[in-house]
């Protein structure tokens, strides 16, 4: 089958490689869409990072490169190993793209995501959604029922955001600030829409700020580059400040503008991947009593984030703004996220068929 | 009366001033100890930080330099207002030294610890400790049993130690990891002991590591400068890290380790007040999904923390380690301080009576 491997920094070629082998409590899925993933990018960029080089294979996979690449993908079950309940051959699903020991106290205590061996499949090994197929363990299969495949494929960053939500601890009314609208800052906004807070979005970029305000995930788009935001944020909140914030952007400044604009007593949530080390006004922090925390990828979100969908409280299909053939991923994929990172939202891959 | 007033940097003087107004809802308290906290040491060297310099009166007390100094102080109830209840002439009290508006977000949500207008007792006016009586409105009046007067002062260091406890989230069984022996890490380690937690101390000083062990209320006593702290918590907590760990130093060192000996999915509470930012490694903030919180003096803490001394399981006797006379407050307790840190833990003042 056809699969978009990485050998290295900038060399990521479609290979013909075998097709996966159906295995006991697992199902084979004909992968329908894949979307591109920032954290793919930053290994076409600058990696390895996640994926395991030469000489150090993953823990748990026992790969390293050559690995297959992709994680939000959706598809169709075509064969159910046996050991396997409740999936059923042609039923539409995504995966929760993990591998974990399972026996680590973070597994234990059901943390998986912290799991200290913890891999991804379509970086760690174990196949990926930029191919033709992959079998996945039962364990990490969700049935999408009618949700569209196209849209399935952004139900992973989706559950992305889902967990940042859940770490914040806002609930219904609170007022969140939103630092930064890349595809993760919108879905964000998506989620935090749908859970009936008010959404406050700060981005400088005119196709996300319009995107922002366009799918009415925000109800206040600020300009970071125009809009004093501390007084905005003020005047919104009615002197207040923000009940919460999240970081989406990498970016120091916008760090400082969420321990500035958030209430004393409020929560930061970090949800981007930073390269450097940041720096914080820690006396703001406790004057304020602050909490900032950490979140990554997701546990038992995934179900929520597909009822979200399903029940039509977060429209996916505005995310998608290009659908290209496997064949193409390099050209229309990496590099147009790298020339035009500022319009794309979500690009979506198929291995299988036409784009329309 | 006597009072010892701030009137610069450097300059605390011993003054006579007139004896506080009795004043409806108010109790007139002659003070029987008062220690001198390492905030007031900051004054001395650096302020007026929070002490309201000429020009700028507090908005609450509308009172500036010069100012009486104190907020640590336990007394006896000398006179009662009018509209004052359950409160009584010759009783032993404690104080929770604040003043709040009562009316902004922080204050109606009950968080008055982050009254925006926020000030102290002994720094932003309405008379200190460190003077020999002082009138107090009796929302912040704590009887305190058959506590020791002296014992008692300490009353309020501990309620920062408890709130930073209570901030915390940890329970009973969890182990504590606690950054800095100082008073504040010393009370702190004394709280988490008495709440059944399992206590790490890491401190360098020889003095502050004799009290932690000594006073019994560290598990384990580690000495950065000799000891892999991240190794030596591992094997501690069977390869897992701390629950929680707490940073009382300011110190940038401490903080990275707190990173790196919490386990994932852990809390870190910084108690600490810091005159600089801080650096923050975020990608593990991030990838552990730690919690990052910041903690200020305490609100509804002071019932618990009397309970914790008057049931026995916190013993406040140990930490005191001088008692002055208020005539000799700056060369026997500030200079003190200066001079022989490391060894002074608590020093506590009296304007009424002898020293021993």
């Amino acid at each position: 089958m056809q699969a978009a491997r990485f050998h290295g920094r900038g060399d990521i070629r479609i290979d013909d490689i075998p097709d996966p082998q159906a295995r006991l409590g697992a199902v084979t899925i004909d992968i329908a869409w894949c979307g591109i993933c920032g954290t793919d990018l930053h290994e076409y960029l600058d990696g390895p990072i996640f994926i395991p080089p030469v000489g150090h294979p993953h823990p748990l996979t026992h790969e390293q490169v050559p690995v297959t690449m992709g994680h939000e993908f959706s598809g169709t079950i075509t064969q159910v190993g046996d050991d396997v309940a409740d999936l059923h051959v042609g039923e539409h699903v995504v995966v929760e793209p993990y591998f974990v020991c399972g026996h680590c106290s973070q597994c234990v205590a059901g943390r998986y995501n912290l799991c200290t061996s913890m891999g991804f499949i379509g970086l760690a090994g174990g196949g990926g959604g930029l191919s033709e197929r992959i079998v996945v363990d039962q364990r990490w299969v969700h049935p999408i029922g009618d949700i569209p495949l196209d849209q399935a494929a952004l139900i992973e960053p989706l559950a992305v955001a889902h967990h940042a939500w859940v770490r914040s601890g806002a609930t219904s009314g609170d007022i969140a600030f939103v630092g930064g609208a890349g595809p993760i800052g919108l879905l964000l906004a998506a989620v935090l829409h749908a859970e009936g807070l008010t959404v406050i979005v700060s981005e400088p970029g005119a196709a996300r700020k319009a995107m922002a305000a366009s799918t009415g995930v925000a109800d206040h788009v600020l300009d970071p580059t125009i809009d004093d935001v501390r007084a905005r944020v003020l005047e919104l909140t009615d002197g207040r400040g923000a009940d919460v914030g999240f970081e989406c952007s990498s970016v120091q400044v916008v760090l400082d503008q969420l321990i500035d604009v958030v209430r004393p007593g409020g929560v930061i949530v970090n949800v981007s991947i930073w390269s450097s080390r940041a720096s914080i006004d820690i006396q703001k922090v406790v004057l304020k009593e602050l909490d900032l925390r950490g979140t990554i990828a997701y546990r038992d979100d995934h179900p929520a984030s597909i009822d979200l969908v399903r029940t039509g409280k977060v429209d996916l299909a505005p995310f998608i703004t290009a659908k290209i053939p496997l064949e193409r991923l390099v050209p229309d994929g990496f590099q147009a996220l790298i020339d035009h990172r500022e319009t794309a939202v979500k690009i979506l891959v198929t291995p299988n068929g036409p784009t329309s």
